[in-house]
């Protein structure tokens, strides 16, 4: 059966997450509802794999997944089948790829990157709700910077991750954290880039949760690397809100959207 | 009584315009109920007037409106207060400012500024929807610069207002029109930002749906130039939604806002 691999951008907030699940709405069950109505297969309960597992509210702006078809479609005509079919959903298939039968979305990925969107202003975000986690104090990037730079590289993570967490290990490898300052014709908009191999749950969360307390004054950057140290979740700073939080892509061996 | 300007930002979806109507959400409407909260002028009935009076689902990130308020509030807790009783409205006073008794934030204005968004892409837009007019086909930015070139300076606009339109004269300079392309994750973003004393009604959305058709190829460049020359609405474009419209600020000769 031909795989497909799929770019997803979705607006996590009517979702209950990714992951499909009884009489929740789901961005996976949204997309197999879908396929089903393009291919046998998935209207017999066939499955699909992503990237990453993003929680509630989260929302994607290059979620990847892969489908085997029965069909050998055409990849533009696969798209706009599925963009039909999606309608009214905040989910599109920005690119569809034919991809070898041993690509995997979860398995084969070298790296996912996120953006979390956090903005500094007094009133009331209009626009941009529920697509930005807002703050009324000041805060000081600089700070921030200083925190994240501990965080950076290889450590036991226990203290970011929740305790619902499932990955085996809590060791994992942080290769980029910045954050860039941006002017909003009214605040200030701090945007966080994270990459890793692979992150833990709420670890993106409870990392911009604690860098906001650095950031507002509450904690010294310090108190970073103390907290890593700890190896405790009680030393995390508060766990921010999922609706600034987005999947912004994935790195594979031989990326099927490279163009 | 102390006249106060306010600078104001709304997400227009869910209103039938600015303009406070019967049986109708507005936003001069949900604005006046806060002040009512406030103030017994407006629990009596009082007005508030604004640069400009924006269409239903024409959005704003500077509108300007002014009101007479039997106390003489400090600034920031008079915004504080509104942005209280707004919520959960999708409108924010994002400054109040102290004016002398002779501003008025229509009378005053000594211009207007507009931004509108433009999205080409195949995928349905998921985060921006209700904040951009999305076309499918690819657009040639320069051709559409080309086209607007014609429209700059002082002329006859009665192509391009509403057969509605109540303004004395189709005679308006038009002092800016530029066209900026921005590279999306998905797709490109044209972003039309227009200046001019004042606009007649349903101008700039008559303006860029005419310039969309120059973009997409079906029209020339110079044909907008003979539809301006022939001062006949029946020669328009197709007027555009109004989803992707910001009225971004306006100018005064002493910009209470000016910090």
């Amino acid at each position: 059966m031909p795989r497909f691999a799929l770019k997803i951008e979705y607006d996590g907030g009517p979702f209950a997450g990714w992951q499909a699940q009884a009489n929740q709405p789901s961005v996976q069950g949204a997309i197999e509802a879908a396929l089903a109505r393009l291919d046998p297969g998935f209207a017999d309960g066939a499955r699909i794999a992503a990237a990453g597992r993003t929680d509630a509210g989260v929302h994607a702006t290059g979620q990847v997944a892969h489908a085997d078809l029965q069909k050998n479609w055409d990849e533009f005509r696969l798209a706009e089948a599925l963009n039909w079919h999606l309608k009214p959903a905040p989910v599109a298939i920005v690119a569809a790829r034919r991809v070898p039968d041993d690509f995997h979305a979860r398995f084969s990925a070298l790296e996912r990157r996120y953006l979390f969107r956090l903005v500094s202003r007094r009133a009331p975000v209009t626009h941009d709700r529920g697509l930005v986690w807002q703050v009324l104090q000041p805060l000081d990037a600089q700070a921030m910077r200083e925190g994240a730079a501990h965080l950076l590289g290889l450590h036991d993570f226990t203290t970011f991750r929740s305790t619902m967490c499932q990955s085996a290990s809590p060791v994992k490898t942080l290769d980029q954290i910045d954050i860039e300052e941006v002017a909003m014709p009214h605040g200030r908009e701090f945007r966080f880039t994270l990459r890793a191999r692979s992150f833990l749950h709420n670890q993106v969360r409870s990392i911009v949760g604690t860098l906001e307390r650095v950031g507002a004054g509450s904690w010294s950057p310090e108190r970073v690397a103390t907290a890593l140290a700890a190896r405790d979740r009680a030393a995390c700073g508060p766990v921010c809100p999922p609706h600034g939080l987005y999947l912004t892509g994935a790195e594979y061996p031989d990326d099927p959207f490279r163009d």
